[in-house]
């Protein structure tokens, strides 16, 4: 961390701002510039607040250095973690393929759903029956017999179960009936919640709040991870931004970003990060060819008839198409991650 | 509601669409012009989804007309809603004036923090004692012992209490010792909160999320409502933008525009939609001569000391000098308040 | 456009609207719901302006419906827009590739790069003469001489050239040097500027502001094609968002959807889209993969002496890799290419 | 400036990166932490490019601790500029009140708005004869015929004149006409028309670009300042963010951050700031509680009928509402204007 002086900093400033450092364990290393005195902190900056640091008198700014995240970084965990599910590697050499309702809605509606991820090679069931609905007049989940069915239909077709859990009691509640617990993007930082998490042995697949930084992103993973559960899914959904092109805009910078300076597997969730079906196949393909670890979409066999959503469900004939323009890239998307996955190796010998 | 058809929109696309919003009780109004085709719907459009509309084939897009909420709107409640709080009237003629350490600390920093406000005039004591942090390594709140401190130097200072709940079971946990629930930014699509709180007698300070836009913000003071409870206080923080200069950017627009859409008392905070105590004062100003109904302030004896957000809270001389400042500008703000208060009232007749 | 009416429109207030439509040449559609009255407007909707009607007493609001271009939409131009530049055929089955440094600098500098392009099999050199900066202390472009030593390179190695123009004069100044003029990003909505190059016979190659619309993008390629010169590249290079982890927001989203409604090739630059060298791969394989009709990189021998950019041009190595990278998904993306462009035949049809 | 390293950076690496800044006339301090390691450069840090370090093998990235501007700081000039235009001091105790319609239209209209803006005591007639707009299908400016009429209003009711000026040209077009230069938000980084500015004698109306930070908005102003023009005026007119409510984002913070760094006084745009006729007179009034000298508002006597932007023109009965709000205010500002007046000046001695 460095700290940044006012011009006006006299020199009982300066030597309150240093006595605080050293009262927190860490050293000081001064310098000053022609225009700028500043003070280096040297030590384990983490135990410093960075905050309490620019309220004292005659400092102008502090500046952070360090990486605010430490078990989500890649220096404290090289090599990519890879999370198993019911057989498929997320974070593996094969991207994973996530499908299902935006809302589950009844069982007949899950069960034909399932059968078509699973004939159509996907990997994971997705499906909310508590559902963050903006309108307290709208439909807010079928609620845990939805879970239920999921549960039912995954065991049939082979399918792990993700569904999103909204508050602390929902991760009891769904324990039994689902291998991934969501954290939707409006409860990114829900932090009660995501240390609730932290304690289970489920996977939990994270979804980037709407305006969340990377850091911010890595901070609420940190939470999970420091209570002991390893098992991070991080989700990219789209960011709020000025466009109106789209619902949202989908950050594929990130992708990349995190991969560089996270251990943790990365998804992209094409119909959150658009709102819009037709842009949802070359948002898949671009983020898988830009890293992405898999992604998870919204199908429905007739989406104007979905209780949510429907405005960016695929129908059965769209996802089909996705499937096959995914297709036409997969050799060369397998290529480039097994190029990567080896260069991660070298760096780890 | 209106629908836009696509130029490719066959004659069954056109009858599915109308059938569905018959289907739904209200009635087909339709419209063509030389470029487009749209269809407007006539009847209580709140019970048609949009989204589903937008999924059926032949539909380019659907513009919603009316705004989505209800109970928070001026035209159901035409007059300003007025919350009385230990004989405070927020919402009323005097802006209510809000100020309090970040976090909750120490018995004696809260003694000490509750004697200066009630000596400068100040109506609530604010004090988070469960405490939402970006870092699973940052101080999370003193528990429940800071709360019943707050509870004692309010009763002895005749101030009211203002603290964050994060989830649903500290509603329960703070029942006792709090006038106000405060709802946070991170938390303001937290929905199973907002329905819980919607069910006490308590009033709520609701704080606006970082990226929501207006309608959002009023849709979750509405799911408060529509569970019965009318008393909530709305609160502009501050929205992430591209800007740099301040922690959050204070979206000033949005204080009249909620004053000519809603009923609710709408506060400013100006330390958290700055970050910076320097602009505190001008913000504060700039906030009630907008027309805002009051204010919230964090502040510290020592804000070196202070355990979060020590870089935006204001010590004792700085709140002085806030205060000062609003006086200056006192008068003219009430002749404000008092004029619009009665045109607000030449309408109701 | 429809026209939303307060509820306390008077009958004169209707009055005024509908004689001001039908002054103007337009049919009028009333329709009255139930808490809200609209007027929809049929007729050629582009001769009315927005922001009056909005000024009428008793309008709430109005929503145009329309998009507000016209030769830059796909209805008017169902094929897409092929441009030829030295036999090269941006907008083709293959993307096009374009490379050089962000500022020429020297001519042995320029003929290096030109070179070590022409090697890799690039289309066209990039170079700027005339520099837009944000500081008036940094280098502001070598001048006219740059462009001619560029004209020089780009013959030798049967390179097309593309330079930034900032304001008129520059057209002249240029036009015997480049085969495509560029507009910055800066300058996107410098009106006259377009409307001059709208008069030129040279290809412009437009970059989208950083807090533009789509919209507002297409309008500024209106300008140019208003003037009668077709031949307008567009080119996303990153938007202005809250994110710190990259220098812009690189949009992915909007490629596929300016392919929906605009026949006009889009580029994407990943070097501004992201500021940083070794997320320039990943995100040109995404452009691509979306459906991007090329990439524009920023390449330099020796990025840390570059007079500008140095930060985010690819060194030569890097530049390499890159399209290496490129290659592996290269048959795959020419296949996806040559399936849309035999979809938009079928659909001209 | 400072340079944090890689973990990875090499002996030579670091050795390269020293050798260029001693190389560029700087100094070096070295500064090895537990986690980092960094060099702090110590001497004009102007004078060395922070693209370029970044570029170099071994660097993570590059901190600027200095403001980049330097001319329109107040360090280099504490007291406050105060610009003379007919007498009216821009910048001095008493806010500047400028008024006029968007477009100039006929001579009959700008005669009318003119006397108007002078019997309501304003000091400064605005009105655009060449517009930006983003269609080019829309009234583009009645051209320099419009200038003359406004000269001949403004000499005859006393009244500076601003306008607009797009290119170049435009400058010896209106300097004739015209006592202040507009530069409006699009061009706000068009450089080339900012150097000629700096070349003239008259004042320049400096509107912050929408998507500009304040940094950005600084170095535009020393543009000009960097000819020898001192007199800029800077103009808060909205930012773009993801916010619908409202046309722009009124960024109230910017006022008094600019007034903490910058000497050059700053006007407030509640016309473009908000696109909301009922919007105007609330942020105008925040505006000024916040420290700004001024205000530019948009009238017009029927704005149904205006040519452009009619939707936030006040008519001239809004006109008079909002100058009897600012009258309440009005003594409490003159006050703390004049606090902070005395306080620059305690500060300079």
């Amino acid at each position: 961390m460095i700290v940044v002086l006012k011009d006006s900093a006299t020199r009982e400033n300066v030597q309150a701002v240093k006595d605080y450092i050293v009262g927190k364990g860490a050293q000081v290393h001064e310098s000053e510039g022609i225009e700028k005195k500043i003070i280096g902190i040297i030590g384990n900056k983490r135990v410093i607040d960075k905050t309490a640091l620019n309220a004292f008198p005659g400092v102008e700014h502090v500046i952070q250095i360090l990486e605010p995240y430490k078990l989500a970084s890649r220096k404290f965990h090289p090599r990519n973690t890879i999370i198993d599910v019911k057989g498929v590697q997320i974070g593996g050499l094969e991207p994973v393929h996530m499908a299902g309702p935006c809302s589950v809605e009844t069982e007949e509606q899950i069960w034909e759903i399932a059968k078509e991820v699973s004939e159509k090679g996907g990997h994971i069931l997705r499906g909310g029956v508590f559902k963050p609905r903006s309108s307290p007049y709208s439909f807010q989940g079928i609620g845990l017999e939805g879970a239920k069915w999921m549960y039912d239909a995954g065991k049939e077709y082979n399918l792990g179960i993700v569904s999103e859990v909204m508050e602390i009691n929902d991760i009891e509640a769904l324990y039994d009936y689902v291998d991934i617990f969501q954290v939707g993007a409006r409860n990114m930082q829900h932090f009660k919640l995501l240390k609730a998490l932290g304690k289970t042995d489920k996977p939990v697949l994270l979804k980037r709040g709407m305006s969340a930084t990377m850091n911010e992103f890595l901070m609420s993973a940190e939470y999970i991870l420091a209570e002991g559960n390893e098992k991070v899914i991080l989700c990219e959904r789209g960011i709020r931004t000025f466009v109106q092109h789209t619902r949202n805009t989908f950050d594929l910078n990130v992708i990349p970003a995190l991969k560089n300076v996270s251990h943790l597997p990365i998804l992209v969730d094409p119909s959150h990060a658009t709102g819009k079906t037709d842009l949802v196949s070359p948002v898949t393909l671009a983020g898988l060819a830009a890293g992405a670890d898999g992604f998870i979409v919204e199908i429905h066999p007739r989406p104007y008839e979905a209780y949510s959503d429907g405005d960016q469900s695929l129908n059965f004939q769209q996802y089909d198409a996705l499937l096959k323009d995914l297709n036409i890239l997969r050799d060369g998307i397998l290529t480039l991650r097994k190029q990567k996955l080896e260069k991660v190796e070298l760096e780890c010998i």
